[in-house]
């Protein structure tokens, strides 16, 4: 056959997705799958949201403005006021999903073998977006042992070089589900304001925090107009992760007019979900109140859970729903496929995300997981159930030289 | 403010939006703009496709599979049946439009600097996807003056070098309206097969075709499974253009497979748009018997008011809704623009797509205009009486210089 592109060949494989074939083999086998290893609540999405859509289009789906329909952009600039944050709809384009506004802005600022400073771990499909985009991660570790620390503005300091084109965070961060607060924020704005550099802050959770922790927008903050960039998405802010609508939002209009270019490329983000949004982000507060309640009885009971397992190392969420734990196991890619392939307990087993791919340093992660607490209780007990179990069976199990668990 | 990037600086502007600015000052004026600049029909969907659609997401929307839901790939493979192509759903995957189906292919198949040989003029919008990509267009030009004929074999053999990687064609062809037929088809598949190349083919517009024309597809040649690629769209299939859903087809399930690792970065296509998609694809035959039945009255009737107008030479397409129109201008961009800017007929204007976008060769197209006969009557009686008079007054006119018009 034709040859493939080297880069398609070695494209990194999403850890959320790539034991996919294995889950549906065990499925096949008769085992139920809990699937913890995508970050899409089982939530109710917003009443009434889809009421009727089809009457909106009675004759049929015509391509909408590239940079999204009006509508939802007065929409969603309104629903940062609730934020402070004071937005011309000039300054906020929608985008399929945040995943295409990731990509869009890295393609508009950075050019092949540019830079981009990345804190690890990281949403991990950062590592696949920059590899399409030629431009290199150079990542900030910081260790599950300290308790994922964002690192010190010298570190950044200390990263930056002639290519270096932005630094990129997700806030609250996924997957660690460390907050950033005011002074990070202050200290991150005077550094790119000093060296001339974007700042990307993917906001997609910024809904879900828990208390005694506060979000600040990174729109907030005056003097860095041009250089902050804010990716965010409709998918959890409203349990609506299929209708794939995220924005880029900034004050530096020039930069969106040009990301608009590819854009207009693809024509149009999808319609029918842009009516969802539009709808969506029209609701009062309550509905994230109740969510955020729900989020911290889950993380509450999967912390529990943790508790009871030996060797496992955690760190309470500060924000968004996912736990990036220390498992006492020697290779999690081996372990997730492992729950997969080989586990059962009472015909179920739990499928969980790999922790090497959150990281761009090679060798991380390799005995942690990411568990997405996003199912109702019912179904994380049986997942809790199993992690357990497994821990217990698993063959390269290293409970003998691991620490203990450890809560903060 | 921080640098953008050299490759957004430089990328090409899609000719189908580029003056849509230019089109709403024109509306802010109180103009009438007829759009003829994009290829959205303004025919019914298919009746029912979006009844109850929100019932059947009452809980949330969830991502689907990344390689797009199974009953819509079992549909789409249903309805390839008709044209006598036989596939497994693991041949198909769904894309957010054609447009992703394009730029992922490019991805997969070429690397920076790699080439692909596309016969122009061509859809424009395969110029932005190739500069994202990295790779060069070898363009094959073939001349209005002698009706846009398909390059012979011998030109598409000797485009061929060390870098090419494959042959890029929309069937039918869009703008030129030209159809493949199965020798120039058999041809290219042997032309392939030498040479170890892909066949990547549009065929968004393969139910489009007026009498005396076949549409043949790609896939139905033998000995050339790990060549051939198809990409395909639901936008103007199913007039549908918002929902952003199409698929790559191939009997290379290696390379869909590694496609699909960017698919799984972007996580999943559009849910509601796919719902849609599964229910039209499974619709009766009469749907589109109708639509081409009232194109080829578009068509008459366009092709007989530009009859009327000197000095412009068009070809009858014979597929597809679109005009590739010799006009007696100085410059296409200028006058597309200056019909939005300085003319007006009765308060009405004409928006069009200028010609130069749809070549790679520079300096191609300076004279020529994409019209795509996509409204009803009404509107195109609007639109033409627009343009007729347009060609009177416009500053740039060369009608002394041009060819009388000359139909075929």
């Amino acid at each position: 056959m034709p040859k493939l592109s080297a880069r398609v060949e070695s494209t990194f494989a999403s850890p959320f997705r790539k034991f996919l074939p294995l889950a549906q083999q065990a499925k096949a086998r008769g085992t139920q799958v809990v699937h913890l290893n995508i970050g899409q609540p089982d939530f109710l999405m917003p009443p009434d949201t889809l009421d009727g859509i089809g009457d909106l289009y009675q004759k049929f789906i015509p391509y909408g403005e590239a940079e999204g329909q009006m509508p939802l952009r007065q929409a969603w600039c309104q629903y940062y006021e609730k934020f402070g944050v004071t937005l011309d709809t000039e300054e906020l384009i929608i985008t399929c999903g945040a995943s295409e506004g990731i990509y869009f802005t890295l393609m508009a600022i950075a050019d092949l073998n540019d830079q981009i400073i990345v804190p690890e771990p990281f949403y991990a499909n950062y590592n696949g977006f920059c590899q399409m985009a030629g431009v290199e991660i150079v990542p900030l570790f910081s260790s599950i042992d300290d308790g994922f620390p964002i690192p010190g503005i010298s570190a950044f300091e200390e990263a930056i070089g002639p290519r270096t084109k932005a630094i990129l965070l997700s806030n609250p961060n996924n997957p660690s589900g460390k907050v950033y607060n005011r002074q990070m924020l202050l200290d991150l704005v005077g550094l790119v304001r000093k060296h001339d550099l974007y700042l990307l802050v993917d906001e997609a959770y910024s809904e879900f925090i828990y208390e005694d922790f506060e979000f600040i927008p990174a729109l907030s903050f005056a003097g860095v107009e041009k250089n902050v960039v804010v990716i965010d998405s409709i998918s959890k802010r409203f349990n609506a992760c299929g209708v794939r609508v995220g924005a880029i939002a900034s004050r530096n209009t020039e930069l969106l007019q040009n990301i608009a270019k590819y854009s207009r490329l693809r024509l149009s983000p999808p319609m029918l979900g842009q009516t969802f949004a539009t709808r969506a982000l029209q609701l009062s507060n309550t509905y994230h109140q109740e969510l955020r309640k729900d989020f911290a009885e889950r993380r509450a009971y999967i912390l529990h859970r943790l508790d009871g397992m030996e060797g496992v190392l955690y760190h309470a969420p500060e924000g968004a729903f996912y736990l990036f734990v220390r498992l006492p196991i020697d290779d999690s890619d081996r372990f997730c496929a492992w729950l997969l392939t080989d586990f059962a307990h009472d015909g179920r087993t739990v499928m969980l995300s790999p922790g090497t791919g959150f990281y761009a340093t090679p060798g991380k992660g390799k005995n942690e997981v990411r568990i997405a607490y996003i199912l109702e209780k019912p179904a994380l007990e049986i997942a809790m159930d199993c992690l357990e179990h497994a821990l217990n069976v698993y063959p390269g199990s290293t409970k003998n030289t691991s620490l203990s668990a450890v809560s903060v």
